[in-house]
């Protein structure tokens, strides 16, 4: 329903961004391509792709050089490779039990990474923020790629508020309303865009771009450790909402007998399948974190009955739920992320005999089960890709050199 | 992350049609406008709205008049109006307890419309068929309503293929994989597109479209009768899913300790909230339908504390199912139909008491509660809707004369 405006000049400078956009994008989630792949897999003609690729290679955020021949009769097709260091994101992870930092390059090289152990009393804002700036002190050298930094893009298990990066509640930092987004950004003092979302948003974006759920329209992305959290795709895109408040599905209420929960609702679907729930099944303390978590796994893989158990009661637990998010969303998959990466080999059959009994035919027909390919450093992975989506978007404003652009636009 | 096709001519028929489209969405979803309003709300050009004017009316789909002076300065800019009778569509309904006709016209114009009870033992496909290709005779006549019908909008309780209408399971009729678009598009003998889809995704594009979700973006449609089905807005349009099996909120497990549901799960949250459990807690037979749901409304009006405190008790399901839904959506807007529509007066306290409990903070300061604002023909409209969206998606196919354009097209 997009109406377009005269004059037809506008319309094609218009045209111009978005077919830029459309071969970022290819160069950025696939790697390198022959310009015969490009002309392919975006529909734009063989000479619109020459100009737009001596656009880019002018700039350095691409690169060209000679096929290997096939064997095929022609000429082969030069290859357009995305250049990782011209164009570069910081991403940052608040897990619970863990920060992470990570430097990734267009076309999604990662460049650095690094992840330390915090214990859970340590989360005080100041405290977060000190040590995320060390992280990212510790990724950005050399100080050619602190330069070419063009935005920075924060994971957090929490409520997150689109707009600056609010975070509204961390139950499980005990974080309530706490400035996140604004800190960081005076923090890091990086002149560039920084934006801060739920983390499972981002693991379920990173399976959708490069792992998983590549390809795959209808997604639901599953993760948590002692809170639980999901990130929807539909149709190909993030699930939007209000204020980016959605995708809480560890808050759907499911036994009205249920525990007390983090958020101060009862039964919610974490208290029967998060880590904690996990943990009290199997007669262990629930202080241990991710440790005792691999203690049960590692009891179970050892034939221990009451790990075994406790895992069988978790993963059935996980499929009443996921039946109704497969009613509700109608999904082709659902990726097991997080803690439900390492349950997946002891969770699956349950999980799947549940959803044989509780969601409807119809849609369940449909679903397939998969662990995350991206494991633990999903979530790091989606907020390089958060803090890529307006190069992406609109590469033009990325261009060099500017000047003869805009004249060019304006002419 | 469109990439358009050189060359230039074959891109301008395109804008043309896709500005076509936003004129005769704005046309139909708003009633008559003058020039100057379809200027503000499209973004064209005066001289694009006149030529596309120019086309609508040739066509007999638009109409112009001149505008009534209001006083202020400058010519009055001409009224443009939708024409109903040139384009109508026939929309069908297919409720638990009766079945229901419409002839509705562009701008939403609704031309005839009849709805006849039926009890729930008398429905098998034949007799559906049957009485839905006689209400569908009633309501197209004269002879040139008939010949002006350009779609078929149908609603159904239950899960419906987009594809091709065959309704897998509607569990309140007794139907399982019944081809009811097949049948019925041979049945009725129009030459024109039908489409089934569940009645309570067509009640919430209905309510977007010209009831209490007008210009809201993020909306949950919940509906019901005995089944309890819900239509999902996401970001202004309804919520896709792989086949059409998306948006059966009445089918989340909410109560284990619950009861058996027409689906073969157990504690669903329409097991809660329809109006089986609703009679049942103001100790009524459970086979009365509509009529029965009547007295307890009744009773309750006349301070009948059994019928009050059902109201109450369905009241606070109500409110704990929300309470998940307004977690993974964050909606704006809630709108109740069918049922509740019925009961929101009693229920919209218990409601809001249990969503302040049990719904995150973040999003539940953001969603409002509002009664339906079409009623129990909301999924009637909605098929209508739906029936309409080809000519709205691309007027340019309906315009006479069509040989001229075609030349046009393709020069």
């Amino acid at each position: 329903m997009t109406a377009r405006r005269d004059p037809v000049g506008q319309r094609s400078e218009t045209v111009r961004r978005a077919n830029l956009s459309a071969i970022v994008r290819e160069l950025h989630a696939r790697g390198p391509l022959s310009r015969s792949e490009l002309v392919a897999r975006t529909g734009l003609t063989r000479s619109a792709i020459r100009g737009l690729i001596g656009e880019l290679t002018a700039s350095g955020l691409a690169g060209e050089e000679p096929a290997i021949p096939l064997g095929i009769p022609g000429r082969p097709s030069p290859l357009v490779r995305p250049e990782p260091e011209r164009a570069v994101v910081l991403a940052l992870e608040i897990a619970v039990d863990s920060l992470a930092a990570a430097l990734v390059g267009l076309g999604g090289s990662i460049l650095t990474t690094t992840r330390v152990d915090r214990p859970r009393d340590h989360r005080t804002l100041d405290a977060v923020v000190d040590d995320l700036v060390g992280l990212a002190d510790r990724v950005l050298v050399p100080t050619r790629r602190r330069e070419a930094v063009i935005g920075v893009g924060v994971g957090v298990a929490g409520v997150v508020r689109r707009t600056d990066g609010l975070v509204r509640m961390a139950p499980n930092l005990g974080w309530i309303d706490i400035p996140l987004g604004e800190r960081l950004a005076a923090a890091l003092g990086l002149a560039v865009p920084l934006e801060v979302t739920n983390e499972a948003d981002l693991g379920a974006l990173a399976e959708l771009r490069r792992g998983a759920a590549r390809g795959v329209d209808h997604v639901i992305y599953l993760s948590g450790e002692v809170g639980v959290g999901g990130g929807i795709i539909v149709d190909g895109r993030p699930l939007t909402s209000v204020a980016g408040y959605g995708g809480e599905i560890g808050h759907i209420p499911i036994n009205p007998a249920g525990a007390r929960c983090a958020c101060g609702s009862i039964g919610c679907w974490e208290t029967e399948v998060g880590a904690t729930a996990l943990l009290r099944r199997a007669g262990r303390s629930t202080d241990g974190g991710r440790g005792a978590v691999d203690a049960v796994l590692h009891a179970a893989s050892a034939g221990d009955p009451l790990a075994l158990a406790a895992l069988e009661e978790t993963g059935r637990w996980v499929g009443v739920g996921l039946a109704g998010l497969v009613n509700v969303f109608n999904p082709r998959l659902v990726v097991f992320g997080g803690l439900f990466e390492h349950l997946y080999p002891y969770i699956e059959q349950p999980v799947r005999a549940v959803l044989d009994e509780r969601a409807l035919r119809a849609p369940a027909e449909l679903v397939d089960l998969v662990p995350s390919a991206l494991g633990d450093d999903a979530p790091l992975l989606g907020a390089a890709e958060l803090a890529f989506e307006p190069l992406l978007a609109d590469p033009a404003r990325w261009l060099r050199p500017r000047a003869a652009l805009l004249e060019r636009a304006s002419a």
